[in-house]
């Protein structure tokens, strides 16, 4: 393997060395008063509490998870069905685990400091607010990346020293050094589930409490300081919007990258990275996407107190895609051959990149969708305006129609994006799409965490009663945030969706199966079970949140009861307890849920088979990309609609504001909302991600024990027309490895024979031959026709199919002539095939050939019929 | 054809009589006050004016489609790829149209004599109110079955005779017989698309707009003969509940019958009734259901004032369905043999009978799951009134829940439904399934039908001030309804995702295509595009609501306000005025939604393919079955949630009644919930159903036009461990029709020369002989070895496969020995293979054979592998 590869882990530590650079910077700012610097520590105590206790759950979960990988790990199959996975499949989930551990660590550490110190200074201007704010927001994104880029690329380069070194990329040493890296990945999307699920169920109880008593029942604004919950509520945005949306992102990051790995491992081509560029590529393509994202960070800035904060960040956003834009297009050119072939899709260099530009160009459009149905002033939102006007149910009638009808083109565009991807580069394009759009990742996370920053510099401000300027620019910085996180949330689904799809591909390569035929009863009812899954999944979460809130107020009511001069500013709430309310129910509201999406891959795959497994897969990701979409619009135009009541809005001529009849039933909306678009929605991507990862990491497993069939080829007779009227039979053999040729009859030309041989159980012996049945020789010569090319071409292929193999080539002729020219030209006729076919890309080091002139005839030479049997190329397998 | 076959139409005149039987009786019953006719009249003239401007658009829609079918109908398509259908389909999809709307007239007709006449008749008692409502329902149930057996089974058999006349169930003749009687089932779809996407705006506009300005804002109760839209609120609970759910039913009805005769013109049988019977089936379990149906309508009654209604009603239910249950068995021993074979796939006559029982439980448990999500004092609907105490946003955010929740029952029922039913009887299993569920519609019909008279008969009895004990026996009845309509609903959306089901399973075979696989791209895209079509759907009949009701509020505002006298009973509003804006609101904005449901099958099919097609089919289903169930039940629970706040309920040790806070917000989840469960809801039925059927009937043409494969054979090797270790090869071939069989090598045996020559466009000759490789006869006689067996079976199969080949069968010997005894030999030897064919079930009358003795060697007889090669018997395609 070339040492480029060492290029990745390198830009996961440059990226690092910036996080650690900024993060000093954010450090060193002016962390404001005493009382700014108090409550400041309220929130970065509470965010490590739940940090805490988080991991704490996480490791009885994920020790024995990694006892199950270890012995699962260490089963090597049978000779026939071998296994390619080791027991160091569970370190890797560990360090999975842990990475994505520390990602969210590093971001919730920032942005618990930068909170109070962009209060600070929005003191001074709402540039400099802006400056620590995206600061933070870019230390989370490029730590992620960062993180990210270096585990995968690490742990690559030593799997495949401990695995493969020196073997090649198709081999089946490298397929279990592929398939131990998928541990990381599932390490990764694990933690996903408890930070994203958890985190976003933590996030809305401490919301909904708060209001509900607070705002509600005794009437104070929110962020108040005599809140109990206050603190709880703004840990809450840390943990649900910074490191459940970093853990989310890091996840797909991840995913996207080892699917892509993992089919790139099947794709075999002659490069100058010793063959290993398609799975360079997907690797490569992501430390770009960092250094593209690190360079653009440094243009989000603004001058003036008047210039626009949103404009600010989508150039750094548009910069960063248009650089990896510009570079992925040399990085393809450069690292893959012209031609590359997968499953028997063949495709070319050009067609990957333009794969690329799909993935690029589906997650821009995703954004701008998403931004159209969430925004202010655009008609979606306007019309829950409208309907808020005739009271609560109007309104949530209209945002439910509006987050329904905000499906429509995202599906549109996702489903394009799947036909053109495949279009251009086949399963592999559809896999580097995703890999394409989650290049800027670091942009995307940086813009995602700079908004909850910004709502608790808002927070920190209220509750230490600064002057209304600083709240006025946190404000500004705040609803930049609220757009953010919608496009984010548009991001993040897509980036899930395709993610998936890569993932759905690789289980089915994996998994020995070929097709995942829905008109099959049982794959239909698995289609059916699986699209039910993410409604039950949601019901889960969003109750979850109901349960979880009612803790919370509770406890809320409790205070104000037993403690007195709260209101007074006599007494100082017990934080505390609200923080370990929304903590402990939030781990444990998410348990159920989250086993769902463990469990039922699990149980689907090892009882139904692998194609029942693939149809659940597919119900879930459709159903959950659209549930996702559905729940997340819904929730943001519910939002942004009672956001509208601020400056005020005109329902039938007439203009209402916050606290009118209309304005309530925006308020009911925003409430039925935020369990939709911060909770329920964003978990439909860990739970689409982490159910095709699981499938993946046991589909090894299920591929052996799903029946006795363990090869299948499948030969199609077409009958085409070729164009006159005259039908003329084609005959296409294909292999459930994905090999595919065209072959000359449905008897038993050389390709099957040569085929069955090598897949069979019979050792290697000296006398099964197979012969040719579609060469032809010039007369008296060893020049080929070009006829023969075909049949060649697909002898190469199964060669290359097998790396293992070796053969041996004879040659013959009749017994006319001269029988020592007829030895010459069976030696010179062997040769010649055996050079054609290192023309085609065999190594000569796996082929031999002998001529055995007229000796060993099949047929009697005594026929025409007989010696044109006698006159052949046979062809015998040496090793296999 | 048997003349069993006229029991169908006789069967569904019986019904027909006793429908007029019973229109009759209702007719005659007092119809009380002078006022109390008037507004009975109001309402009946409301609902026929709704049917007439229904049918005008319908005309708009019906002839240019019935033009367009005449058109596809011409199309014969080319010799090679002959297309099965006629010109006549328009003429079967005028008449479903017709019939479907001959339905909901009978219905609409029946329930507005009835309203007034149960109103009357509780003046006296509930079992004489019981009475007339019932038998209205029961007029409207055997209706809808009466006409639909009436239909299906006297054009089959005027089709049958037009087409088929004399031939066999699976002649092309027989193909085309069918697919024109699909056109009927096209009429019948279309009509339900119209009223029931048309019926749910319809009712809930007028049912809003009444509510909003008559209870809201004039402050006057509901059923108040002053609201000028109460009359429009009353025709909407005709038009909806009880003609909108006719035409759903009507159309399952006869899609499901039709699907399941689809693909039993598939199954080749000797039995009594010509072959017939697979065909013949479904439809005399529609006949026998019917029966079942009637007689248990004589269940129905209650004696004193304290008898259950429900009681009753379950009484009359679970009695037709047991004698269904048992009248099947017999039915299905008798009519059918008792082996049976569709596309490869054996099953026996108990297994269909299995498969109808699979039906029915699966029909029984969704009623029995429905009932237990919406029934109020359950565990769901009392979480809801529990959130109530919360506020509005709580009783939203519960209801949502719990109607996500209810999706996981129901689709574990259904996902075990299609796995036993497939098992038991394969794809015919899963569609006789549906019509054993479907057996019944005429009394469940009756049930639903119910419900809105009863409403209705509350609604007439309040308008015109009768005492309450009227009042109170109404809401009795109305309450049971309230039920019946939830659990109605239930067994609707089963029945139409089992008839969808059966449908696609129709179509993959009239396609031609053989899988639907996910895995592709493409297919997977039109899984995504499927999946999204119910929330579009969802979210224009949602928003179709809105608009409607708001017309129908500023009308019902400008009344009031202009008109004076009205609130002083000194004017009467003008209702039409109310009744016309629902009307036309209701069929505007039904369009839109109702293109979708026509235009992307059509859209689809002709650019993408039967595949995609089918992957887009698949998505709607399963998208489509999920959202049916979670508005539905979602907008069920909701309403009972609000009516549990009649009598009182305890949340958090208080208790609350009507206008408290609570019941207030109960009040929105209701109004949310209305759209739910009587617009969007149900209409995902329509929705899936027509979709299915239209890709029905254009599978002939998108199969033809969809690319140059027009025949596949596949060879599946796989690798059999015997038990001992050793690895087996075995060949599997199997045809896109369906035909399976076990082959001796990839080679080319018998099988696949027959085959491939029967299927190319090679004319038949004289000269093209395969030979059997797998007969063995004892030495010198003509007895066949046991081993032979197999293969003769598989040719047999062949020539079933292909009805229209005959064949000629050549006996050879080697030369030793006496020539004659050769040739006797020989004659013998062809004789005893033509036996044993016809002994497999092949008609005597398409083979012929021959003795040739010792001539015509194919190979020297100087060697014993040329003696052995020589001795054989050959197949020759005579006709084909």
């Amino acid at each position: 393997m070339d040492s480029i590869i060492y290029l990745v882990p390198a830009f996961g530590v440059v990226g690092l060395l910036y996080t650690a650079w900024r993060f000093s910077w954010v450090t060193k700012q002016p962390a404001g008063t005493e009382n700014m610097q108090k409550l400041s520590g309220y929130i970065a105590d509470g965010a490590i509490a739940f940090l805490k206790a988080e991991w704490k759950v996480l490791t009885y979960f994920a020790l024995p998870t990694a006892v199950l990988l270890f012995w699962l790990g260490s089963n090597e199959g049978t000779p026939e069905n071998p296994i390619h996975s080791s027991p160091l499949i569970a370190v890797a989930f560990l360090l999975g685990a842990v990475f994505s551990a520390t990602a969210g660590y590093i971001g919730m550490k920032v942005a618990t400091k930068a909170n109070v110190r962009t209060a600070e200074a929005a003191r001074t201007s709402l540039a400099k607010a802006l400056k620590v704010s995206f600061t933070g927001g870019a230390v989370m994104g490029m730590g992620v990346a960062g993180l990210a880029v270096l585990g995968l690329g690490g742990l690559f380069i030593i799997f495949y020293q401990l695995f493969a070194f020196g073997q090649p990329l198709t081999s089946d040493k490298m397929k279990k050094a592929i398939e131990v890296l998928a541990g990381f990945s599932l390490g990764a999307e694990s933690i996903a589930l408890f930070a994203r699920v958890g985190g976003g169920i933590y996030t809305k109880a401490a919301d909904v409490g708060a209001d509900l008593v607070g705002k509600v029942e005794v009437g104070i604004p929110e962020d108040d300081v005599r809140n109990p919950a206050t603190i709880a509520d703004n840990v809450g945005d840390n943990v649900g919007d910074v490191a459940g949306m970093g853990a989310d992102l890091f996840g797909s990051y991840v995913a996207t990258i080892l699917a892509t790995m993992v089919l790139g491992q099947e794709i075999e081509v002659i490069d100058n990275y010793g063959g290993f560029s398609p799975v360079l590529l997907p690797m490569l393509i992501a430390a770009v996407g960092l250094l593209a994202s690190l360079v653009s960070t440094f243009l989000v800035r603004i001058n003036k107190e008047t210039d626009s904060v949103q404009n600010a960040l989508n150039l750094g956003n548009w910069a960063s895609i248009i650089i990896t834009f510009i570079t992925s297009y040399f990085l393809v050119k450069n690292i893959l051959p012209e031609n590359l072939s997968l499953r028997g899709f063949d495709f070319t260099s050009t067609g990957v990149y333009l794969a690329i530009v799909v993935g690029l160009v589906v997650g821009a459009l995703m954004s701008i969708i998403t931004e159209y149905y969430t925004a202010m002033g655009k008609r979606p939102v306007d019309s829950i305006v409208q309907k808020s006007g005739t009271g609560h149910a109007t309104n949530i009638i209209g945002g439910l129609a509006v987050g329904m009808e905000s499906t429509v083109l995202p599906i549109l565009v996702l489903a394009a994006g799947i036909i053109f991807s495949y279009k251009f580069a086949g399963l592999y394009g559809v896999s580097i799409a995703a890999a394409g759009m989650m290049a800027t990742t670091a942009m995307q996370m940086a813009i995602d965490a700079f908004g909850p920053i910004a709502d608790n510099a808002g927070g920190i401000a209220e509750m230490s009663q600064l002057p209304p300027e600083v709240r006025e620019r946190t404000d500004n910085l705040d609803a930049v945030g609220n757009t953010t996180a919608a496009t984010g949330k548009g991001f993040a689904i897509a980036s899930a969706a395709l993610t998936s799809l890569a993932l759905f591909a690789a289980f089915v390569g994996i998994a020995g199966i070929s097709a995942i035929d829905i008109y099959k009863a049982d794959v239909l009812a698995g289609l059916f079970v699986g699209g039910m899954i993410p409604f039950i999944f949601s019901a889960l979460a969003i109750s979850a949140v109901g349960k979880a809130a009612m803790e919370m107020v509770n406890e809320v009511r409790r205070q104000f009861r037993e403690i007195p001069g709260i209101m007074e500013y006599e007494a100082e709430p017990e934080y505390e307890k609200c923080v370990a309310i929304s903590t402990e129910a939030s781990l444990r509201q998410m348990l159920l849920p989250g086993a769902i999406a463990l469990v039922v891959p699990v149980l689907v795959g090892f009882t139904m088979g692998p194609e029942v497994l693939g149809g659940v897969l597919a119900g879930v990701t459709v159903s959950g990309v659209l549930m996702g979409m559905f729940q997340s619009n819904a929730g943001g135009a519910w939002d942004n609609a009672k956001k509208s009541f601020e400056k005020g809005v005109m329902i039938d001529g007439q203009m209402y504001y916050k606290k009118s009849e209309p304005h309530k039933a925006s308020v009911t909306g925003d409430t039925v909302g935020d369990p939709f678009k911060d909770t329920s929605g964003p978990s439909m991507n860990i739970l689409i991600k982490l159910m095709s990862i699981v499938s993946l990491v046991i589909a090894p497993y299920i591929a052996v024990t799903s029946g006795a069939v363990v090869m299948t080829e499948t030969i199609e007779v077409m009958a085409e027309n070729n164009g006159s009227g005259v039908e003329v039979n084609k005959y296409k053999l294909e292999l459930d490895n994905g090999l595919k040729m065209d072959i000359s009859t449905p008897g038993n030309p050389v390709e099957i024979g040569l085929i069955d041989f090598i897949r069979s159980e019979k050792p290697v012996d000296k006398v099964t031959w197979f012969d040719f049945d579609r060469l032809t020789f010039e007369t008296g010569s060893a020049k080929l026709d070009a006829a023969s090319s075909d049949q060649l071409t697909n002898v190469a292929d199964i060669l290359k199919a097998f790396p293992a193999v070796a053969i041996k080539l004879g040659g013959y002729t009749d017994n006319t002539g001269n029988a020592d020219n007829n030895l010459k030209l069976s030696v010179d006729r062997a040769k010649s095939v055996m050079q054609s076919l290192v023309a085609k890309g065999v190594e000569a080091s796996r082929i031999e050939s002998e001529g055995y002139g007229d000796q060993h005839p099949v047929a009697s030479n005594d026929t025409e019929e007989g010696r044109n049997q006698n006159r052949r190329i046979s062809i015998r397998v040496t090793e296999k």
